[in-house]
């Protein structure tokens, strides 16, 4: 059975390519004949680079055969959200405005994921510009929640948590401005991370709010997202916004446990408007990050509960600036909703906008100076779990219908705000099946730690290796 | 008599200290005696610190005879801009609205005078809050340009402007946000620098528009301004906004002269609307770099007359959210001029802002691409002389009427949006004798060629050398 191999993790998969236990093209093979089976309903992606990805998957074989090994990622496939260029290949950014966009160049990460070997497996499906919390998108299809396909996958890279909840490849790259990697990766059950403001480079991925736009791995185990991460993290001169900071080996403390870690919690902000599996997930999380050795600990930060109305007003406003030109010549080209958050955009003052970049200093050095006291914090990704696809309204407690967009940024828009690095790991589910998320808060530039807790949880529960039974939705 | 003390440049004055030919305290009896003199018509104070400086003065000399020497500052008297914290000293900011505002710190680059010796000798008059390019101080009195009584001495740093060519003391710190170090430097014939953005820490002075605001010294001659800068220079932890990058030593290269130098200059942008005397001066001072071994180059850069727009609109913004507060709960005590200026920033989109700050990323990366071909720019630091006192109006060229603010930032603005260092030396004077300066502007973190460009044209020229003669103003 082929399908068998899309079972291993990125990690095993890599070791059996290296045991000879399978070639590149059997792996690619495999992902492709999974994506035809089971994707024309799940719709995540928007390009399959079939022919190519088979191409490369033989002569990655060959490379291999030769003991020419390019490294972490040789002959695994992946899959890139359609925001990031590749190039000469339609790059849409899930918009008809960029519908014809073939980028001359790859975006950075890209070339860094092709030395070290990956294939490159196909572009995923996003919300239209990564921009609107609760609509799918208009122009490519509404992806489709794996675990229920009634369900939306939260986004904006919704297509990349869901060809990695399908097993349709072994990871697959985010990017995250106010929570879209973290968002579909807790309510698919994927782990990924928005890293550090600075530490990947965003050179070739279309921007949606520059001074919060990150990119990062999101896979199935903590472990795998590591790897990934370790290739793609980085300073690039390129970059205005990249940090020439060293990078880490962000394996080597994987397994290092995390006995007297003191893990930051705010009770107030973080456990008080929660659907009831949500809340009892974490807390059951956070019971076995104890008996592991952790310490958990209150820690009060003044002001957070303003860092949601701080993160629309910049996610509003950055982006309107980015296509004002768009906007004027081809309206049509956007879908209603976006369209109309960029003209809500458009309405903004300068000073709101100053306001809220004057708080995210005050937030970050809120949390720089308590992270004096803990070492990581942790919270839900988001309030609930995965809504009907199609829905702008929510139920988080007592039947009180709530807007979506705010309520689903409760959480992420705090890192996004500071700039500090937050990984999903998938922490149980409700009593409909679908998976919960937590988020992992951590230091600048340290998602060595992230990950190190991260890994030490996966390694006492189970909760990645339950995987969604796909409905078999081939075309005729 | 006292007097001929103030002749001496800030270099000349440590040297006759060390050389026992005069005491801190006779330095600070000359300084107030002149200040008594003269500036109850110049208005160039707004505080004098007479009797601690008289105090300083003694205990500086007590700690010289003894030995004990401070550095390159002990013993001269030094003038700050008001807007610069002084520990338990009324800060005003040129404003009503924080007239009885006494700091409980000093500035970081205060207590960095202070430790190299100087002897604080008073706060200077500016405009309202930095802000305002015509008009001037309608609380604390109109400063006055020495070289005419009747002209203004163009700002925000007035006061410490005419504090120095007045000779009332031996240096002064400015704040340069769009100019306003460099413009009051060239229209009453002193040396001033804006540093590189981050290279000043701005800890203890109230803020402008603080993606552009810096701190730095106003002169006699270059050799001074380095010395200063020297002293005031250097990374803050405590400034987000400061530079941890090292600092040369600013005296070390001043002397290498400029054989081989390449000036940079736009002739379509920095010598097409001109005042004809300043645009002559600007010609003559090239001519003589070229004959001390420098070379002339032009070098286009795309879009750079959109800077005077951006500029604007950024010193528009930022103001106008740090005052929201003020501005609604005391509106009375702003001025008319600069509260209109702030409702007017109110009125600004954030995708204004935003697109003004994108503009400056694109400007910023052409002057560094533009620095593989020249080692400096030089153009004029304004394109006139000083005006009468309360001009709104400036006449350029064909008697044709301009809006000043505008006319004014045509130079300055280019280093304020980049980022740049930028320093005004004197390089003549118009028909009436009134002051002509030339901006020199260089690469990042490279002020060390700035005071070598300057110090060459000093030491080939004598328009430094020249003093205003001032009319005795002292009450009965």
């Amino acid at each position: 059975m082929k399908h068998d191999f899309l079972d291993w993790t990125l990690t095993e998969a890599a070791q059996a390519l290296r045991r000879r236990d399978v070639t590149p093209s059997q792996l690619v093979e495999a992902s492709l004949e999974r994506i035809a089976a089971h994707d024309p309903l799940l719709k995540s992606f928007i390009t399959v680079f079939e022919q190519q990805a088979l191409k490369v998957g033989a002569a990655s074989g060959a490379l291999l055969d030769a003991g020419h090994d390019l490294g972490p990622l040789h002959g695994i496939p992946v899959a890139l959200k359609d925001n990031i260029a590749v190039a000469h290949t339609r790059t849409t950014a899930g918009s008809r405005v960029l519908a014809d966009w073939h980028p001359a160049e790859d975006a950075a990460i890209v070339t860094k994921l092709r030395q070290a070997g990956a294939i490159l497996i196909g572009k995923t499906n996003m919300h239209e510009f990564a921009w609107g919390g609760t609509s799918a998108n208009p122009h490519y299809g509404f992806v489709r929640n794996p675990w229920d396909t009634s369900r939306f996958p939260a986004g904006s890279s919704g297509g990349s948590a869901v060809a990695v909840a399908a097993r349709f490849c072994f990871g697959a790259i985010g990017t995250d401005t106010g929570g879209s990697i973290r968002l579909p990766s807790a309510v698919n059950g994927t782990v990924g991370i928005r890293p550090t403001y600075g530490r990947v480079s965003n050179r070739g991925i279309v921007p949606l709010a520059w001074s919060m736009d990150t990119a990062g791995p999101m896979t199935r185990t903590v472990e795998d997202c590591a790897t990934l991460f370790g290739v793609i993290a980085g300073f690039d001169r390129a970059d205005a916004g990249s940090a020439a900071q060293p990078c880490g080996d962000y394996l080597q403390t994987l397994a290092d446990g995390i006995r007297h870690l003191r893990i930051g919690v705010i009770p107030s902000y973080f456990f008080h408007h929660l659907q009831p599996a949500v809340h009892g997930a974490v807390q059951q999380a956070l019971d076995t990050l104890r008996e592991l050795g952790a310490a958990v600990v209150d820690v009060p930060i003044d002001g957070i509960e303003d860092n949601i109305s701080a993160q629309l007003t910049i996610e509003a406003a950055e982006p309107s600036a980015w296509h004002q030109r768009h906007l004027r010549e081809r309206p049509q080209d956007y879908g209603d909703d976006v369209r109309t958050l960029l003209e809500v955009g458009e309405l903004l003052l300068a000073t709101h906008y100053i306001q809220a970049q004057r708080y995210r200093a005050v937030l970050r050095a809120a949390f720089i100076e308590a992270f004096h006291k803990v070492d990581v914090f942790i919270c839900p990704t988001l309030p609930f779990t995965a809504t009907r696809v199609g829905e702008t309204r929510v139920v988080i407690e007592d039947g009180v219908e709530e807007d979506m967009l705010s309520a689903i940024m409760q959480f992420t828009g705090i890192a996004s705000l500071t700039g500090l690095p937050a990984l999903n790991v998938p922490c149980g589910f409700d009593d409909e099946g679908l998976p919960v998320g937590m988020q992992i808060i951590g230091r600048p530039f340290d998602e060595a730690t992230l990950f190190r807790v991260g890994h030490a949880f996966q390694q006492a529960t189970a909760f990645h290796r339950r995987a969604p039974e796909l409905i078999e939705s081939r075309a005729a």
